[in-house]
């Protein structure tokens, strides 16, 4: 986050990465002020912020007039991480485009009639993902790798890069993003994302659930922790600009997890716990698509950078058991580190 | 074009390379019935079409509206060659995004409407730019060259190749590209593209005119020539669709042309001639633009499906005094060879 800034939004921000990213910068950031969460729903039961700095305002990021609500004058820095996710995006096209891309230009729009209104640039920290790529990206894919999305919901995230790159490039805003592995734990209930196996065939068994994948064992997904994400997202939104250079954008490093080696790790990690069982029965449309999608990433840019991706599958069981099924850990494991923001100034479109 | 299709229509079709598409395909397909040539304004005086089968149509692509008056229900072909030319979109964000992008938006929405109303599917093919590379693309760059552009124009470009693709794979349109090199010779008038200087520094002295150069003379610049890029659009119009893949864009191969190579290549074509003489005053903003363009372009795919590029400076230098200066010759060098559509169906999203 910039120097000076004190009043922060996230689109997205009753979802779970936008939950955990809002934890995260509510005690790390002491100077914070307001922390707007918008989304098109409230937060699930028993998920709680009482904190006076939190306003959550719940309305759709297509309608213009609620971006202006969400997103005042005052506003410095935007995590734009709200999204119809993958298959969402496939099965309604027009959702899709209404909001990941139009949604994403009126955001962009709003920020930049702040900077002309003020001439304070905010900061927009734009969530991307892998499903950027294209089946023939090869593999590992790479920061030199060319988008060449083969869903909805990648294209709409390739052209928010460029977007995120360009009004960046015209000083409207301090653009930055991250494009991202597929999350996983998510926590939670499954959502219609074609990587969402990616995370129940994790969690579900852990809380004694059978759960049906749909793709074959031997399937190969990218994934990240969201530990490892609300790192990210909280170290582009304070290091000094000028490292990232003309491409705003940051590719975060994606740990291979093939889908047995994941049941083996709760296996392993869920001893003395009633597991559920996981058997498969492959939709074709979701193997396709995931099939699209890299198996291994390397990340130079960003690692050169400091942000770090995950060490095993077992260490991502583990973070979830942690986070999500022992709460009373969960306080020591809370990362409480102050956030530095970078001390540069804010003049100037590279800065 | 699709073996059954018989009408066409060329946005942005009273430019240069609208016009010499539209006297291309006026001679070389016999079956079309109509040509409408869409664009913001009329043709430059002294060119006319004396052919009952072209329809002139002035309007505004960002108009709904005049789109669809001049995409009808019967359409089978659109070339989609309009846009605003990149310093014109560096100059006027606004109009650069409202017809590059919501224009092109609105085009596809258009023939997305025709498929589902007539069950027949368009074809759009859509002309795209190597300025949506970025200068970090590397040299040369190819096919698998990641698109960082590093202006609004090329976002735009780089846009609308996702967009086509994805229309493409949910079996909305037939849809095709190519991403062009910067064209010279482009006879007429100076326009705002920053790339002008490519053409201007051959164009003008052959027509006796002194010109100023905006870049260095060691600039190097990767250039087609206008009967390279026509016959490119032919080829892509009548190729089999299933040899192009998921990736329905193609990267027509560049001649890498360096500035001082140009001028001595008139020199040398222009004996006999009264040259006018080229001078040089470095726009700092053009020389960097064009420096984040790439030099040299290798085109694989392209090229192993018969597209062709350009052999020489010079080749390129006579094609352009025989085309534009000695019409005698130009009736024995314009190519009437029959156009033949690929004999395939047109059912399914990937014939």
């Amino acid at each position: 986050m910039p120097a000076t800034s004190r009043r922060a939004v996230i689109t997205g921000g009753t979802g779970f990465l936008g939950r955990k990213l809002a934890e995260r910068l509510l005690v790390g950031w002491p100077d914070l002020e307001r922390l707007t969460l918008a989304d098109r729903a409230g937060p699930p039961d028993g998920w709680q912020l009482d904190d006076p700095r939190v306003e959550l305002v719940i309305g759709d990021l297509v309608d213009r007039g609620f971006v202006e609500t969400v997103v005042g004058d005052d506003v410095d820095l935007v995590f734009h991480l709200a999204s119809v996710v993958s298959a969402g995006a496939e099965q309604d096209f027009d959702l899709g485009y209404a909001v990941n891309l139009h949604g994403t230009i009126g955001l962009l729009e709003r920020c930049r009639a702040i900077t002309a209104a003020t001439g304070r640039r905010p900061m927009v920290v734009f969530a991307s993902s892998v499903a950027a790529y294209g089946s023939g990206a090869g593999d590992p894919v790479g920061d030199a790798t060319i988008l060449r999305p083969e869903s909805s919901y990648g294209v709409q995230k390739a052209t928010g890069e460029l977007l995120i790159n360009d009004y960046h490039r015209k000083g409207f805003i301090d653009g930055r993003g991250l494009r991202l592995p597929t999350v996983s734990v998510r926590p939670g209930q499954p959502n219609l994302a074609a990587s969402g196996f990616a995370s129940g065939i994790i969690r579900e068994p852990l809380d004694g659930v059978d759960c049906v994948c749909p793709v074959s064992p031997d399937t190969v997904i990218a994934v990240i922790s969201p530990r490892r994400v609300v790192d990210g997202f909280c170290r582009i939104a304070t290091i000094d600009g000028d490292r990232l250079g003309v491409d705003r954008i940051l590719l975060l490093p994606g740990l291979a997890m093939a889908v047995a080696e994941a049941i083996e790790a709760v296996e392993r990690a869920g001893r003395g716990r009633e597991l559920g069982r996981v058997t498969f029965d492959v939709d074709p449309d979701i193997q396709r698509l995931v099939d699209s999608w890299p198996p291994a990433i390397v990340s130079e840019r960003a690692t050169a950078l400091g942000f770090a991706g995950d060490d095993s599958v077992a260490a991502i069981v583990r973070q979830h058991i942690e986070d999500e099924l022992e709460p009373e850990l969960a306080v020591t494991t809370t990362d409480r580190t102050p956030l530095r923001p970078h001390a540069g100034g804010r003049s100037g479109p590279d800065r």
